[in-house]
């Protein structure tokens, strides 16, 4: 039976596993230090659309189909799909889900997506709803750049603190069998909003969220650092890691040798991606690309994933409100599980 | 134990309890024939702010805390909130849920959120992650038609198939305890998409989704339409209700007695609503107020909930997109239950 662990924190009872991911990147992501964790590289930005928008539809349905054929499943067999993106409405899913016939959650929780579908697609398992659940997401950075910033066209400069949205898509399918890794504990953000007001400094923004999440995934579960071969945040990027880990300190917790950030993994210094690489994407390349490569080769076998997202809009942003961030966590862990 | 039934049901093994319910809607809404039903009805369209985002955020904020109020909770004994808006990225919601300090699952349903945040909170009930959680959505007319449609100040002519968005925000607490009405079964929809591209014609889209969970419910079930007192669709106004009618009639299935739809329902003919009211507060409102009363004063006692969406965003209709819909559905009643 699960169990609540304090305010922010379920243990389950029965642990789910990650038994598939899959992940397509863009170009630009396949250049950098992660290129080979990826399932597949796509040169084509526009994925054979005719609109960006398009492209990152085809993004996902393009993931969802290759998770499917690498697990041996048939579309039949998954019992929902929990999904979402940054494109207003989260289209980007919607579009390319509607092929497949499955009972669809939409989510929608900014580059913290990832975490959040995984942690209620473990719960419909780990609830008893679901025997399989498909949990994906998506960015793509001319669509994002486009609704949220400026024309491609029109050449913007970037700030230092600003980051590059990550092309790209990750699913996983969460499912009742013995095969490690398993999800056994879910930390659930609540939204936090220090006032941050500068939409180019995401990271600055999300940093407390993430901080709040972990502080309440050690204070709820009893766990160390040294539970963690690695903790991941999503894509606070070098501004906001550095926000993250001073934070941190401040409250008596040193996790600096173990923290590993998306964002700032994904890109390297030669690739003028800024404060490093965000969106939705981010994350989920991360960890459905070299996380679970990692974990399945048992070079780490414990690790708390927690994606970050930051909760405005433009139209927040020129409105002169502050920027609401939320982070979840989960712990995936080869060991004990539901064997 | 909770169980699933078929492709897109699970019956709930200890089914939650709807226990309280709070709305509040805007003058015209008041001014129709569920007026009377309404927690509260707010004269001032900008609820005190200066802009339609921030009034929304507002409106979602006074209901949580009306619900708060009613319920006799502290926000510490509510372990997740659930919800979602129609404004870009959810801000509706974000803004408003910040204060709580509860942990939160964004969703994105468009116009079926509110059946979406009662599944999603029901299951987490039901699977034992949580004791009682809060499920809530909005949407605001002045807000929905400057992001999707034309500023105000316009004076655009609507179509005769248009909708008109409700200002209004319905929020419920769902939790373990004997007080009826219980929430027994969750038909969760998949994405469906008939070829409609016509953003004035959303009662079209979405009929065709409506229909496909409906017969998806009866096929999982076994229940055929005389269980229910009542079978009501969230927004799918006069023209998506004749629609959905009769795409059942060619199923070999008459519904007409019993249905009721809560766009056709939430204004009168004089209020110049033309096909009917829409946006997730529309059944948010008129569930929370009027639904729950009959059902609590006994006049009802078997109600069939199914809240539809159209999956589109502005730039997919110029793109000459047609319109993904959903509808989830959920069985309420007064019988049996947890007791």
């Amino acid at each position: 039976m699960s169990k609540r662990m304090g305010r922010q924190t379920v243990r389950c009872g029965f642990p789910p596993s990650i038994y598939t991911s899959y992940c397509i990147a863009g170009k630009k992501e396949g250049e950098g230090p992660l290129g080979a964790f990826f399932d597949e590289i796509n040169e084509d930005a526009r994925f054979g659309e005719d609109t960006w928008e398009k492209a990152e539809s085809t993004l996902v349905k393009n993931t969802i189909c290759g998770l499917l054929e690498k697990s041996g499943l048939t579309q039949d067999e998954i019992d929902y799909i929990t999904a979402g993106d940054l494109l207003n409405q989260c289209s980007g899913s919607h579009f390319a889900i509607r092929s497949f016939g499955i009972p669809f959650f939409g989510l929608y929780g900014a580059c913290s997506t990832m975490a959040e579908s995984m942690s209620v697609a473990a719960m419909l398992v780990d609830g008893g709803f679901a025997s399989k659940v498909i949990a994906a997401t998506s960015s793509h950075f001319c669509a994002s750049e486009k609704q949220y910033r400026f024309p491609l066209e029109y050449g913007g400069q970037r700030t230092p603190t600003a980051q590059w949205t990550v092309t790209g898509s990750g699913a996983v399918v969460i499912g009742k069998t013995s095969a490690p890794p398993y999800i056994t504990h879910i930390t659930t953000g609540k939204i936090i909003d220090k006032g941050i007001t500068d939409p180019n400094n995401m990271g600055a923004a999300m940093a407390p969220a993430a901080a709040d999440t972990i502080l309440a995934h050690f204070d709820d579960t009893g766990f160390s650092p040294e539970e963690y071969d690695l903790i991941i945040t999503g894509d606070l990027g070098k501004t906001g890691s550095n926000i993250f880990n001073e934070l941190l300190k401040k409250e008596g917790l040193d996790i600096e040798k173990r923290h590993m950030d998306c964002g700032t993994e994904i890109f390297d210094h030669s690739q003028d991606a800024h404060a490093g690489g965000s969106g939705c994407g981010c994350s989920a390349v991360t960890f459905c690309g070299k996380i679970m490569k990692d974990l399945q080769d048992k070079k780490i076998n414990n690790v708390l994933f927690m994606a970050t997202g930051a909760l405005m809009n433009p139209t927040s942003s020129l409105q002169g409100e502050s920027i609401p961030s939320i982070a979840h966590a989960l712990r995936i862990t080869n060991q004990g599980g539901n064997v």
